[in-house]
């Protein structure tokens, strides 16, 4: 795809936002609620649901095209935008949670959901409706498809999953109680597969395989199998950048290491940190001061970390690029997964 | 029933609560996590399910027994517990996640989920994952079932119509903001039924029926025309018994004064306090001081809403039981609404 199909594409699927979201809210006016909180819900829905990379979303679409050799009916792809938006409700519903449970402050360049004026608490529910929704619209326009069971438990699943990565997560690395002995590589490993690689790498393509027809269970697990791996090598790269990205590029200021982010660079550190360099991690790792900060990125810059993190990219490349090429490519085309590996290989945002 | 009958049913029922415990902490240890994640998976089942009065729980059981003219086999018998502790499951979600966003702090007698040590804000992820067991077993054990994507619609229509009445409540009547001008008996109504007698009075019936085979859109319908108003009748009881009910029958001392709670009996004093009793309603309700709750005690008094509500209840056992013996018995006896009456009317807990 060309840069200008990119955005076209993106731009096509960013217009179905407004119409589910105005559907959305078509039904809860239809119950004849005050005015006002059809309105909370307008701005929990704006707020929270846009404004992303989408890339999970638009990778729905992107699935199905190469599934079906680009023979995608239009009702087709406006049915792959609705999966993709679903996707992108779970994402939207699991970050307005976090964000309370992380007690974040920002999340896309605004603030979090629960920080502003009058919200507070009331996020949870905000984040709850955001849930619903997906089973709405699920319910509203693939009711009438042999596939309409298998899409509710594969969000069933899949939304299980992350609540299991999420609760590690929580309990490894709390927010206020920095303990680098609960770290470990295993457990980072868990957290990444669970919290983020099930919903963001394989629930969107098992999501467009369903639309494609495919039913075999061999199927869905080859996907799982590739994806997983290549989700928590995407999850590694995050980690990477940042710490070691460029503000200006990735589009953020990495807080990972203030915020006693069990992340691959720390848990890297702790695999060969001397006992001095160790008690100075324990000392400055998860404080939100700046020369607290800088400690910690000294002791990286002396233990070579990000010289590992370039080693182990290439290796990972590798690895995959072996799994994908093995594919036994009797219900699914190795392109699928290639086409994820080149959006991703060496990313810098 | 006779008493010990009711009691040995509770106990059969609640017997099930442990299997299903059982069942989904194996499901979680089959992914090998880190041991303290199961452990506290154990703590927020064991703290949030059981221990309320399992009213709703137990319906499901009770009316499938009247729909299916006691002849229910075992089996069905087991399965009819499953969905009870299902509709238990969406009731512990919900109260989680309500207690954090009213700020309360005991339930059922101990401390809320979110107030226990460590705790805080993972209560959220707790909740979600005590939502996602629903479905966890729904799957397990109704797959097979030619009415289980009616199950699944069920429980996601209801959890978003409950999800909608609580964030009209949550505007309506703000933990930290007391605005009598946002009171309404219209709000009111609005948010008992959405928030209430969807999950509490509809959804136990209508998963009976559907284990007891009835596919009539018309019998749901039927069924939503009385149980609804049935719910609405339970809560204003609810609301009647928090200010004027014994504390040591109805097992808790009543707070929806000083919680700044949007009840039938504030609503009820809004319709026809003078200016004076107003401006002191305005003035002392939604505070936690004894001295502040005595004053609007002695409003209501002056307003005779304890004989108000009296006449409510007649009025409304006539009017439900009127719509009762006007029901078409095609699809559903009368006896089901009836049996729900008889458990409530003129309750004292």
């Amino acid at each position: 795809m060309t840069s200008s199909e990119k955005a076209k594409a993106k731009k096509e699927f960013e217009d179905v936002f407004l119409t589910l979201a105005e559907e959305f809210l078509a039904t809860v006016r239809s119950r004849s609620f005050p005015n006002e909180s059809v309105e909370w819900i307008k701005k929990s829905l704006y707020h929270n649901i846009p404004g992303g990379k989408m890339n999970r979303g638009l990778s729905v679409i992107d699935t199905l095209e190469i599934l079906k050799d680009g023979k995608v009916s239009s009702e087709e792809l406006f049915k792959a935008r609705i999966l993709g938006w679903c996707v992108e409700l779970l994402q939207a519903f699991f970050l307005v949670a976090d964000d309370m449970m992380d007690a974040s402050i920002t999340r896309r360049g605004n603030p979090c959901w629960y920080k502003m004026e009058g919200v507070n608490m009331i996020a949870i529910n905000d984040c709850l409706i955001i849930e619903s929704a997906i089973y709405f619209f699920l319910k509203k326009y693939f009711r009438q498809d042999p596939y309409y069971v298998d899409l509710l438990e594969l969000f069933h699943d899949v939304t299980l999953e992350t609540e299991f990565g999420q609760l590690l997560d929580l309990i490894t690395a709390p927010e206020d109680n920095v303990d680098l002995n609960k770290f470990s590589m295993e457990k980072y490993k868990f957290i990444v597969k669970y919290k983020t690689a099930f919903y963001s790498f394989y629930l969107p393509v098992a999501l467009a395989m369903h639309m494609a027809g495919i039913k075999e269970p061999t199927a869905f697990k080859q996907a799982l199998d590739i994806l997983l791996p290549l989700g928590e090598y995407f999850q590694i790269q995050d980690d990477y950048l940042d710490c070691f990205g460029l503000p200006e590029v990735i589009g953020k200021i990495g807080t990972d290491i203030e915020d006693n982010k069990c992340s691959w660079l720390i848990n890297q550190a702790l695999l060969v940190a001397t006992p001095e360099q160790r008690k100075l991690l324990d000392e400055n790792y998860g404080k939100k001061n700046p020369e607290n900060v800088s400690v910690v990125k000294e002791i990286f810059k002396q233990l070579c970390i990000e010289e590992k993190y370039k080693k182990y990219e290439e290796e990972s490349f590798t690895y995959l690029s072996g799994l994908i090429s093995q594919l036994d490519e009797s219900f699914l085309k190795k392109e699928v997964f290639n086409s994820f590996m080149n959006k991703i290989y060496k990313r810098t945002k």
